[in-house]
C-alpha cells in the first residue's frame, strides 16, 4: 500500500494543454448504505420519528452515534463557517480523531463534498468521495479518516458535535499527489 | 407562591369586547446576560473563535454546556420540526428534564419564543419570556423549567442535543391560567 491513496475511481485529468495536472476522484451521491463503514448520514428520510408537544412538533430522533467520552472527553457543540472551495476542489490531507466522533450538520440544504477512507495500516486507504443531496449531515465515527470540511458554491455553516477535553485527538496525513474532486 | 406564575410583566389582555381573556406576558429580546440563570444562548457574537483547516473555516467553539451523562445517560442529536403557533401564543405548560441539558439550535435565522422560569419549591416560579433575534439557539441547563418549543411564522427546524438513556427525565407542570405572549 503506497502512501498515495488511489481508488479505482481516480483517473487522470487532462488539462487545457493536455498535461496531467491531477488525478480525478469521482464523487457519488451520499447515501446511508455507502457511508455506513465510516459513520452515519444525518438525514430525515428513514429516521425514527414521532410527534411530541401535543402534536405541534415532530421529533426525528437520535440521528447519530455521538462517541466523545473516551479519556475523560465530553461532547461539545460548535459552529463551523466554511468558505466555499474553488472547483475542481483539490484535496490536501486526510485527518482522523482517535478519541471521538465528529458530526457535521449543515444549517442549509446546500450540497458539499465528503471524502473518507478506510484505514490501511495507520494511513488512509483508497479515498471515497461523496456529494450531499438536499439536507444531509455526516457523523464520522471515532478514528475514521476524513478530509477537512469541503463546502462549495457559498459560505456554509455547520453545527459540529465533537469531543472536548485533554488528549491527543488529531492525526493528519498529507496527500502526496492529491486528486481533484468531480461532482456526481 | 401560588401555582399560577405571575411575573411583573404580566398584564390583563382586553379583548375586542373588553373581556379579560388572558393575561399578557411581554417577551424581551434574548440576551446572554438575561438568560444566564437558565442556560446558555447559542450565538456567534461573543463566542471564542479561531481559524482552522488552513484558514478555510472559522470555528466558533464550544457554544453550550452539554450535560447529559447523569445516571448512565448519553448525548443524542435529533431534529425537531415545529409547526408555527398562532399568535397571540397561549402558553400551556412548563416542563423540565432532571437528568440532562437540552439545546435547541435553529437551522434558520428566524425568531421564536423562549419561556423559562426559576424553580419555586418544585414548581415553576414567575415566567420569563424571550424572543430571539437573528440566529440564536438556547441550551436549557439540566432541571430548568421551560415551555415546549414555540415557533412562529413558519415551520421551523431545530437541531436538538439532549440526553438519551433510561431514567425519569421529564417533569411537567400545567399552567392553570396560562398567559399569552407578546413580541418585544
Amino acid at each position: 500500500m503506497s502512501s498515495r491513496a488511489v481508488p479505482p475511481a481516480v483517473a487522470p485529468i487532462a488539462g487545457a494543454a493536455g498535461n496531467l495536472a491531477a488525478s480525478l476522484l469521482q464523487a457519488r451521491p451520499l447515501t446511508k448504505d455507502a457511508f455506513a463503514p465510516f459513520g452515519q448520514v444525518i438525514e430525515l428520510e428513514g429516521a425514527r420519528q414521532f410527534d411530541i408537544n401535543d402534536g405541534t412538533t415532530r421529533r426525528f430522533h437520535d440521528l447519530a452515534k455521538i462517541d466523545t467520552l473516551a479519556d475523560g472527553g465530553r461532547p461539545i457543540v460548535s459552529l463551523f463557517r466554511a468558505q466555499p472551495r474553488a472547483e475542481p476542489v483539490r484535496l490536501a490531507l486526510m485527518e482522523r480523531h482517535p478519541l471521538g466522533s465528529q458530526a457535521f450538520i449543515p444549517l442549509a440544504a446546500r450540497s458539499y463534498f465528503v471524502v473518507v477512507a478506510p484505514d490501511a495500516g495507520g494511513r488512509p486507504g483508497p479515498l471515497q468521495a461523496f456529494f450531499t443531496t438536499g439536507w444531509q449531515g455526516v457523523n464520522y465515527d471515532r478514528n475514521t479518516w476524513h478530509h477537512p470540511l469541503l463546502a462549495v458554491d457559498e459560505v456554509s455553516d455547520f453545527i459540529v458535535v465533537d469531543r472536548g477535553g485533554e488528549g491527543h485527538n488529531l492525526e493528519e496525513w498529507p496527500l502526496a499527489d492529491p486528486p481533484a474532486l468531480r461532482r456526481p
